[in-house]
């Protein structure tokens, strides 16, 4: 799928058919996730996989965010020791950028393959810590739920972009 | 261009032409931060283009981390206002992920469209919050460098799938 149009067409999935995702499109998904950029090219981040139905059940019940059945989800972890030896002063505020990058790679990744995702923030912080086995410092920041979209919402709205695009300084409108 | 492709072969261009930007490909890849998702859909940001040559030239001057001679420069700027007001309770550190997707767009819609661009953290944040008539409590968070790329560098290398990736729990390797 072309790149605007992935970009445009994009909507947050919450419900999901049962149709498994091929392994191939979950490692291309994932890839996405790598490949994206960070300041430094630090990487402070780490893509914890979960799908087993036993283990997606016992997650959504870790997190009240999750309203759909998906058919995998993606713990979005932010690696803080990571962050802090190789991301220098200021390390964590950026590394929440960087998560942010490669959020938004793993979306439209998944997009563009015909799959559906949300990211959800809504979840019971230390029980996912335990849950996945996080070692101290890492922190799970975003759960993106995934699978084929049973219902594509319709687009929710944006701002303007006059009303968030300006010319030369804030407060003048570009159009 | 194919999402994949432009996720995967895209670099951070620093070296621009002296070819301005057509009118068309900086409203497509301004759109494509406009179109971005948030959380709760507060879109706390706003982006300010600098494009004038005498702009451009007071803006290098506040931000050393810009090497090259970008032909436009767009100011990602995190209303965190807008974030506190509307994101409720941790909007804050929820908007700097939001400005992360967003810049992300952002990079992906340029390469996409044949642009080059980079994203600076390195500028005197008091300056350019001046510079830019910024109002209070609105920071610029990145000055993405725009422009037609000069040097396409090579691949910087990123972490191993199975280093980053993990099936279950972490730090059993997803291959």
């Amino acid at each position: 799928m072309n790149t605007l149009e992935t970009i445009h067409s994009r909507r947050s999935i919450r419900a999901f058919t049962p149709e498994p995702i091929p392994e191939d499109l979950l490692r291309q998904v994932l890839q996405a996730g790598v490949a994206s950029a960070s300041g430094g090219n630090v990487q402070p981040w780490g893509f914890v996989l979960v799908r087993s139905p036993v283990r997606l059940a016992a997650l959504r019940s870790l997190a009240p965010g999750i309203i759909g059945l998906p058919t995998a989800v993606i713990a979005i972890c932010l690696d803080s020791p990571r962050a802090s030896r190789l991301g220098g002063a200021g390390g964590e505020d950026l590394a929440w950028l960087d998560i942010g990058l490669a959020t938004q790679n793993l979306l439209l990744a998944a997009h563009s393959l015909g799959l559906g995702a949300c990211p959800i923030g809504s979840f019971h912080l230390q029980g996912v810590v335990t849950f996945l086995g996080l070692p101290p410092g890492v922190q799970p920041v975003l759960l993106l739920a995934l699978g084929f979209p049973a219902v594509t919402p319709l687009p929710p709205g944006r701002r303007a972009l006059s009303d968030v695009c300006f010319e030369g300084e804030w407060g003048r409108p570009y159009e």
